[in-house]
């Protein structure tokens, strides 16, 4: 874990794993960055996915939960909750158990912040083909 | 208060105070949830306003200036509060009072808050033919 | 309305609404800014107190209700939810209603921005004498 | 599902839920309420354990992932945390796996959200003996 | 300082200030109010910039820093955000200096907010021909 | 900028800018973070510190401008003030140019998350001597 390693390395291992978690979403946000703030695209690669995503300690699928969690509480997320959305069915939630996580998010965040996440998750699964959930 | 309720009998409760508060903008909201997550649907209206809402401690009216001032220091929740300017003024208060709560919002909440719900209450209002408010 | 003021003139305005409404506990909050930021001790009084509590478009005991439910939105906020709870019983909210307020912000802010407000009521009704509420 | 219940009885089977879920930790929250809103307490019980937590369709040591999640997101809510932070532990995540979440925050809330969860970990992993945290 | 002005005499030093630092951005958004809630246009410009930001204590671009700061870290305040990255170059921060801003501003908030900052910032400096920026 | 390095190199790198901003106040945080989530710890210094706070793009004294308003706003964040508002004087910000700030901040997250931070400021001037602010 300690092998030196190079910026494009760093920025490479990261991407290996945005790419298996968030698709092409994700690939489109950093793309969207070149032309304004490269530096922020290789953080959120190298750092956020190369350092933070890729550590064992937590599977993607619970990752996926607790960032669900994340997004929902803090408002006005509902790009990052769309790639999210996204990821979260990519790393095997159902739909049910994700429109289930915003369910329980009203107990603690309220039902604004629970119906925003629920209809950003409509959008997402009417372009997946996912509806009705069942 | 104690008698036995079924399911249906607790959101057939909610969804009369529902309806006389929110009128179809709550309505729609509801709908709007059926293909994506039905349980939410309910429980914004068993818990929500069977259960919260049609509590007698509270006049609609006060309840009204309670969540105006909640979805206006959330943030990102200009949809919610558009289906709640329009409950505020079903229940009494007037297109004066709302805008004068959006301007004391300034004092506890800052001046971007205040404005994003002014310029939703501008969008109901000119809705209702209520502007320009004197 | 548009007659000329002084400085002091508008801190003297604003200091008569404040001490109605806020008491002692408003004055130790101005008081304690005296050495480090005096001119924000000066804005809370002649601005927030004195341009807008002091307008006429919403009674005092409305602006609390909003408050109340700004305050339990923001989070973070018990200092001013306490000095604020204190407000609201000046000005003829009940303990009742404060506490059904603090009940019908779960509905939107979830349960942990409940609890958190009505805790820091226990507090202040304790101090008041005004417990258990019935 | 739809078979009539009492109000009590939907305390009860929140209650059942409550303990086997948050312990004592719960249990003390609900407690504290008694004298100031009991009604509140009931709903957290009733509606949030019995009607929410209760349901199917996403298990315990989900549920906690999301709560951690938000919590940390909404910030101030440390007794809140406190409570699930235990609660995760009870449901079956390791002290590994609820640091690692809290890693996994700073990516989505920043630093500073993260550190909070993180020292309110450190209290509850204190007084369980699972300091430190290999 | 203490000198006796008028209601209009206050509202015409901040606008002035408004003018300097926002441009026509700032003058959309008192229009704007004009049908619904001039009170607030009035506070925004007497009080906001005739007060606060007219102080010596700060420059403008120290200001503006800070700003940029809070506006970040609410979220859901993209609309003011577009002003004030507007008002940012205008009192001379490059745009490499805003994005900057923004890249440090994941580190205290998160990506998500760095992100929705970020591409606030394309959308203007793209209407004033500042992309790519270097 | 490409060089390999290694993880510990990294955080040396990230130490010696967290050491010079923060001080021990930052040194603190990160050893207390030992037994709970060293990770954590070195996340802050290498990536918080050593990716972010060593590019040259912002000077030291505009990050804290900027971190100061995000923390702000932010709320609940009472720790993490307290340690910038020491770095922040650390790196040139006056007692006057701060207590401005949070004056600012008054205008865009209104006065309670001002007070707080402001009553932060108190607390740390006090411990350096700087009180009272002239």
């Amino acid at each position: 874990m300690d092998e030196p390693t190079t910026r494009a390395e760093r920025y490479a291992r990261g991407r290996t794993v945005l790419d298996a978690i968030d698709g092409t979403a994700g690939a489109n946000v950093i793309e969207a960055l070149d032309d304004i703030s490269p530096e922020l695209g290789h953080q959120v690669v190298a750092w956020g996915f190369g350092e933070v995503y890729s550590r064992p300690g937590l599977s993607p699928r619970d990752r996926q939960l607790v960032t669900l969690g994340m997004l929902t509480a803090l408002g006005g997320c509902e790009p990052q909750l769309e790639v999210h959305i996204n990821a979260a069915l990519n790393v095997g939630l159902t739909s049910q158990e994700i429109t289930e996580a915003f369910l329980h998010a009203a107990v603690y965040c309220g039902f604004p912040r629970a119906l925003n996440a629920t209809f950003t998750a409509k959008k997402v699964f009417a372009e997946r083909g996912l509806l009705p959930v069942a």
